[in-house]
C-alpha cells in the first residue's frame, strides 16, 4: 500500500522528535500499522536550518498555508503552538478535508468547539493525546479505555515543570526562585515560566479531560486557576509534618450540581501514589464507576515521549481515515449530539477540605474563639496543631473536614478580623482521594 | 440506530458485573457508544437462578453453542473461563462470524495462535482487555497507545492474589499460610489457589503482553514459572533491611540474542513506583524508547473492575464490527503477516541481578573463598552483610551486578560445596528498572 502522507507543521522540540521516532522506528511501525507513514512536507520559518535536517526528500516551505492546502498531504501535523495562527492554519486543513494530529494544549483548551465541530462537519479526524501529559497514553484511556464507566473525577500532576519545582523545594530545601532558576536550566522550564507556574498550562490540560471524562464542552473560560508562584517553604514544611506533600493538582468531579473544574496547589497524603509522582514526571488519577481509581503515569513532556504521542495518533488516523465517521471515537469521547450541558461550578461553591495556617498571640482563648468561627460557618475540623513562634506569638495550623470553600472563605474572613490575629490566614486545599 | 446484540455466555462474578455495569450505565455508554449495547441471550449452568437475575426479556440457555450460533447474535461475550469448552465455543462462535470479546486469559496464552488465526481468516476481531489487569486499559496501552515506540521490556504486578499475600506477610508479619488464609477470606483467593501461588495466571497475562509489545506469537509453554509458595519471611525482612520490597513480578525484556518470558518473586528498590503497589492491586510498567517509562495502575481484578474491561471492549467492538478488517487494530498489536520469529530465551541465559542468602561457618576465609567463587564466574558484587547468628554461624547476603543466570548457578553449585556451608544458598532476582 502507498505510504500515507504528512506534512509536519513545525520542526521544534516535538516536531523535531516525531521526525526521529518516525525515521528510527519506521520498520517497527510498518509493522504495527500496516502502512508506512512519511512526513513529505515540512512548513518551518528557518528552511535552511530544516534542510539540514530532514534531507532532500522532503519538501520545505516557510508558507504553512501551502501544506495545509496540499493536494498529495493526507494528515497535518500542527506543532507550532500559539492559538492565532494555528487556529487559522487547523480550520484551513480541515476545510481541504485534511486529518489533523496536534499538541496544541492551548489552542483546543480555547478554541476547540469550533475545531471539533467544523472536523465533525468535514468528516475528519483531530487528534490530540500528545496536549495531555505528553507520552502518557491518557486520553486514549479515558476515550477508549474507561468508556463502561460513569467517571466521577479525574485528579491529575499535569505539569512537570511545577512538579519538578515543588519536588526540589521539598527534597532539596530550594525557594521557589532557586528551584525555579534550576528547572530552567534543565530546560523544563522556559524563559517565559507564566503558564506553567500560573497553572494556566495544567488548566489547558485539565478543561480538555474534564470535556472527555464528562461529556461537556471545552470551557477554559471557567477554570479556576491558582498557580505555585505563592506557595511558602513554610507551608511545604507544615505539609510534610502533618503527613502530607504539595502538589500543583488539576482536579475535575461530577458533583450534583454541577462540574468542578480546579487547579490548584494541594495537599496529598504523604504516602499516596500521587504524592509519590516527584521531578518532571506527570499523573493522572481517574476515578470511574466501575472501575474504580486507574493510574496513568510518565513523562508529561520533552522531545520523545510528546513525539511518542503524536505518531501514536498517526497510527491512530492511517487505521481509520477512510472509515466511516461513525466508526471513530467521538473527539471528546461522546457523540457530538451527546454532550451534556452540565454547568461548571464557581470555585466558591467547590466542596474540599481545607489547611488554614495562621499566627496568633500566644494568649487564653484565641483557640476557642478561631473554632467557635469555624463551627458557627459549620466547618467541623480534623485536627490542629499549635507550635510557638518568636516574640511570644504561637502558629496554629488547622486541617477540616469538607466544607464548600464559600463557608471556609467567610470564616476566614471573620478570624482575620479578630484582636489576637498576627497574620493572615493562609489557606491551602487538601484532597484524601 | 438498532442495538447491538450481545450473548453472554457465564453470569458469575465478571459475568454478572458486565450486566450490572450495561444497565446501570446504559444511557452514558449509549452517548459514548453512539447506540445500544443489548445482552439479548445468556448461557449459563443454572437457568433459574439467571432468571431471577436478568428479567424476561433475555433469552437464557443452558447450551452455550445455542448462543454462538444464534444468528441474531453480533457479539459473543465469553466468560466461564476454562480452556476445553471455552476453546470450542470460541472456535464455533468464530465460524458463525461472531466477534468475541473474552476475559479468558489461561485459553488464549495457550490456544491464542489458533484462535487469533481462526477470527482473522474469518473477518473477526477477538477482543481481551479483561484478560489482563482487570480494569487498567493495558492492552489498549500497548496495542494503541505506545505504537510510536520499540517497546524494550514490560515489567508488572499482574496477579493481585499474590501481591496481597506479599503484601500482607511484610506490613502485618503473618506467614505465607496465615496471608493466603486471610486472601480466602476476603475472596481474593480462590478454594484452589495453585494458578494464583504458583505464578500460572500472571505467566498467561505476562506471555499476552509479551506478543504484543514485540509482536511474537503467544508462547506460553516456553514463559519461565515461579511461584511464591517458597519465599521465606526471612528474606522479606532482609530485603526490606537492604532497600528492597518482593514483588511477584512478570517480565519480558527485549535482548539481542531474544525475548526473556519470566515471572518469580523479585527484590525491587523500595522507593520505586512498583514496590509501592501494595494489597491487591496490579500496575505494569512499560519501557518504550521514545516515551521512556510509563506505568499503569490500578484493581487488577473483581466483579465490575473487570466488567469495565468487557464493556470497553464491547464498545469498540461495536464501533468497528461493519469496518474493514484493515482498520482495526491487530488482534496482537502487529499485522499478523509481520510478526517476528524471535526465541524466547531458557531462563539460563536471563541477564539479571541476584540475591543469595546463606549460612555459613564463622571463621576466617570463609567470606574471601565465596568472593573468589563469585569472581571466577564473572560475577561482580554489589554490596554484602554479615549478621553474626546462633550456634557460631554466620549469615551472609550478597547483592550482585548484572549477571547471568547459568553463571550464577554454576556459582551457587560450587559456593553450596564449599566445606563451611551450613545452608543451601537461597537465590532471588533484583531488577532496578
Amino acid at each position: 500500500m502507498e505510504p500515507i502522507k504528512v506534512g509536519l507543521l513545525g520542526l521544534g522540540v516535538v516536531g523535531g522528535g516525531t521526525w526521529n521516532v518516525l525515521r528510527r522506528n519506521a520498520e517497527e511501525i510498518g509493522r504495527r500499522a500496516g502502512r508506512q507513514i512519511e512526513i513529505v512536507r515540512v512548513a518551518v520559518r528557518d528552511v535552511a536550518k530544516a534542510r539540514a535536517k530532514v534531507g532532500a526528500d522532503v519538501q520545505i516551505t516557510d508558507d504553512a498555508f501551502e501544506v495545509v492546502r496540499d493536494p498529495q498531504i493526507d494528515i497535518v501535523v500542527e506543532l507550532i503552538g500559539g492559538v492565532t495562527l494555528a487556529r487559522e492554519l487547523l480550520l484551513e486543513a480541515i476545510a481541504h478535508g485534511k486529518h489533523v494530529v496536534t499538541a496544541n494544549k492551548a489552542l483546543l483548551a480555547m478554541h476547540g468547539t469550533e475545531i471539533f465541530e467544523a472536523a465533525s462537519r468535514k468528516g475528519v479526524m483531530i487528534t490530540f493525546e500528545a496536549a495531555v501529559a505528553g507520552g502518557i497514553p491518557i486520553i486514549k484511556a479515558i476515550r477508549e479505555g474507561l468508556t463502561a464507566n460513569r467517571i466521577e473525577w479525574v485528579a491529575g500532576i499535569i505539569n512537570g515543570t511545577t512538579n519538578y519545582i515543588l519536588s526540589e523545594m521539598r527534597t532539596n530545601k530550594l525557594t521557589f526562585a532557586q528551584a525555579l532558576q534550576q528547572a530552567q536550566q534543565l530546560g523544563y522550564a522556559e524563559a517565559d515560566p507564566t503558564a506553567d507556574i500560573q497553572g494556566i498550562d495544567a488548566a489547558q490540560k485539565l478543561t480538555l479531560l474534564a470535556s472527555m471524562a464528562f461529556g461537556i464542552p471545552v470551557q477554559f473560560s471557567k477554570a479556576y486557576i491558582e498557580g505555585i508562584t505563592q506557595l511558602s517553604d513554610e507551608d511545604l514544611e507544615t505539609a510534610q509534618y502533618l503527613g502530607y506533600r504539595i502538589k500543583l493538582l488539576g482536579i475535575t468531579r461530577r458533583r450534583a450540581q454541577g462540574i468542578e473544574l480546579r487547579v490548584h496547589p494541594t495537599l496529598v497524603p504523604a504516602n499516596s501514589i500521587l504524592a509519590n509522582v516527584e521531578d518532571a514526571m506527570n499523573a493522572v488519577l481517574v476515578n470511574g464507576d466501575a472501575v474504580g481509581q486507574t493510574l496513568y503515569y510518565g513523562k508529561g513532556a520533552g522531545e520523545e515521549p510528546t513525539a511518542s504521542a503524536v505518531v501514536a495518533d498517526l497510527i491512530d488516523v492511517t487505521r481509520l481515515h477512510t472509515a466511516d465517521p461513525g466508526q471513530r471515537v467521538p473527539h471528546l469521547a461522546f457523540q457530538p449530539d451527546a454532550m451534556a450541558d452540565i454547568p461548571i461550578l464557581p470555585i466558591d461553591e467547590v466542596v474540599s477540605s481545607y489547611y488554614l495556617r495562621m499566627m496568633v498571640d500566644d494568649v487564653p482563648g484565641v483557640l476557642a474563639d478561631i473554632a467557635r468561627e469555624l463551627s458557627n460557618a459549620g466547618i467541623s475540623i480534623g485536627s490542629m496543631i499549635q507550635q510557638p513562634s518568636e516574640q511570644g506569638y504561637a502558629r496554629l495550623v488547622f486541617l477540616t473536614h469538607s466544607a464548600q470553600e464559600q463557608a471556609v472563605n467567610r470564616a476566614i474572613a471573620s478570624i482575620e478580623s479578630m484582636p489576637f490575629m498576627r497574620s493572615q490566614v493562609t489557606r491551602l486545599r487538601v484532597e484524601e482521594f
